[in-house]
């Protein structure tokens, strides 16, 4: 059988993790969460991620400059960091590069990696560097710390949590309609293109997020909320209704989905590569932490919708009224 | 400028670290030795190593089976920590995979990978799994733990050190001979391969190592002798000898190199991949040591040099008489 059959998730679930369960001990949390956990003490823990970008997979080379590059292999990780509610302290880069590259490509991938490097003080501690036939190959890897008891799970949702996410989404899949159908790159076009070439990863508000015990579970949108809200209802067995009318989306992508007739809501449910974070709050404390995330952030704590007893999967609602296909759900607005 | 013209060294040394250079704190070892260290308390720390393996770079699909590479991909970064004197608690995979490959392919890799996770108590803790246009890419990290006290670094050899292996050399660049020139595989040359492609992490030699004080400095074999003593010799500032005599080899590949007219003293010393452990003892408690290290793993700890205040460089001598050139120093045997 192909790979392509059974897909990502597939491999990860039916070929990869099975083999390891006797392996991973109770002090151990491994595959299945943004990053893995290990205690270093009675009190806090270190937390480990890593992703792969490769050429043609994740980014095509005319598209992306290599400064842009260099943050964004960064930042993925750095948001899965932030998914936990953990803080960024060293990073690894492993890099494979064709030989007939620049020695100026790499000295400008390295200045938008040690952009975000520093803006998080988080140094670059390790790696390999190597050469490729044709496509680059960036894997990064990003180690955390954290108070044990502050990390947050996608196991750990609870019936009547209310959801929520730390930004707006949908800008980085409108970006990557620019660059996959050539679009001009007028002012809007340019501000999308932004949110998908360097995203920023939310680890000032997973870190404020997580010392909350009112926030249950918390995860970054990578493949977008109609895919990794799924994640959390799996984890934690509940049933979740997303609210169509709540999704925050920017006025940019908006005026372009007009002007090319996207599906907004689409992009915005389904896109993928937004790294805000999406977590679940206790409804009885959401009004008072979006109140002071308000003011710490400047910007509200969205809530999408809700959790329920009841079989994993999302029920998405307009106005009240149950929504089988997003297309239908736009065109309602 | 091309890449290929500074090479890996030139990338890391000119390129990738001088950036990171005030961001890496003084409790933090960053870029240049075998594994980054992150100190976890007062006693202990945590080390950290990444190594990618890239289809056409690293192996030629048709010439490695997927239990082998997944065995090898993770033998190389337990190598790492093996080199530092550590102890590996946790793996992370990273896997990139053209889509019509076959799901078996990956059930036989996992196999490979869980066999040295089991011998040595790694469970896999998580990773990232991708498609890929063509090529296979592997990027393995592990994470290892150890007694600060106990860490061998590549900057802290002697004067009048000597200069120890942990296992013979030459056999992995042999059985790349075979692989490149397609010879037959005969119980020789399988012997060799085996090495090449399933290299054994002397992860319990490096333990064993690092509680001694007597051992100063430590790195592992993956460029070669000529290459990996340089490292030490640089880092340490400190002028090497080589006494290619002592070079321990073993008898598969001194027969294969008689009959296919290589030079076995050229594989042994600048072959690379052999992935046993190169370090430097006082002096005055080799005798002792290598004592106790044939008690315990039934094999010498070969001595095959020693330090010297001077320039970094390697001097080769055989029977005492320098030799500029390996060929040269072969032909006199």
């Amino acid at each position: 059988m192909k790979i392509s059959k059974i897909g990502e998730f597939g491999l990860i679930e039916e070929v990869i993790a099975p083999e390891f369960k006797e392996l991973v001990n109770k002090h151990l949390t491994g595959i299945g969460d943004d990053a893995a956990i290990i205690p270093i003490d009675e009190h806090t823990s270190h937390i480990y991620t890593t992703d792969m970008l490769i050429e043609k997979t994740h980014f095509l080379r005319d598209k992306i400059s290599p400064y842009q590059l260099g943050y964004k292999s960064l930042s993925v990780n750095l948001s899965d960091i932030a998914a936990m509610g953990g803080k960024p302290i060293a990073s690894y880069l492993s890099i494979g590069l064709p030989k007939d590259m620049e020695v100026e490509w790499v000295e400008e991938f390295m200045k938008g990696y040690k952009s975000l490097s520093e803006e998080f003080h988080v140094p670059l501690l390790g790696g390999d560097t190597t050469s490729s036939e044709n496509n680059i190959i960036v894997n990064v890897g990003v180690t955390g710390k954290i108070s044990t008891k502050h990390i947050k799970l996608r196991s750990t949702a609870k019936a009547d949590d209310l959801v929520c996410l730390t930004g707006k989404v949908g800008d980085s899949a409108g970006g990557l309609q620019i660059i996959l159908n050539d679009l001009p790159e007028d002012p809007i076009a340019k501000k999308l293109l932004e949110h998908h070439l360097t995203p920023p990863p939310h680890i000032s508000e997973g870190l404020w997020l997580s010392q909350f015990e009112t926030v249950h579970a918390m995860m970054d949108v990578s493949d977008g909320i109609a895919s990794d809200l799924k994640h959390i209802l799996k984890a934690s067995q509940l049933k979740g209704t997303v609210e169509l009318e709540h999704i925050p989306m920017s006025n940019e992508l908006i005026r372009q989905s007009e002007h090319y007739k996207w599906n907004p809501l689409e992009l915005s449910v389904s896109g993928g590569e937004d790294y805000v974070l999406l977590l679940t709050v206790d409804k009885n404390e959401y009004e008072t932490m979006a109140g002071k995330f308000r003011e710490k952030f400047s910007k509200p704590l969205y809530q999408i919708g809700y959790l329920e007893k009841g079989e994993p999967q999302i029920i998405y609602l307009k106005n009240k009224k149950e929504v089988k296909d997003l297309k239908e759900g736009y065109s309602h607005f």
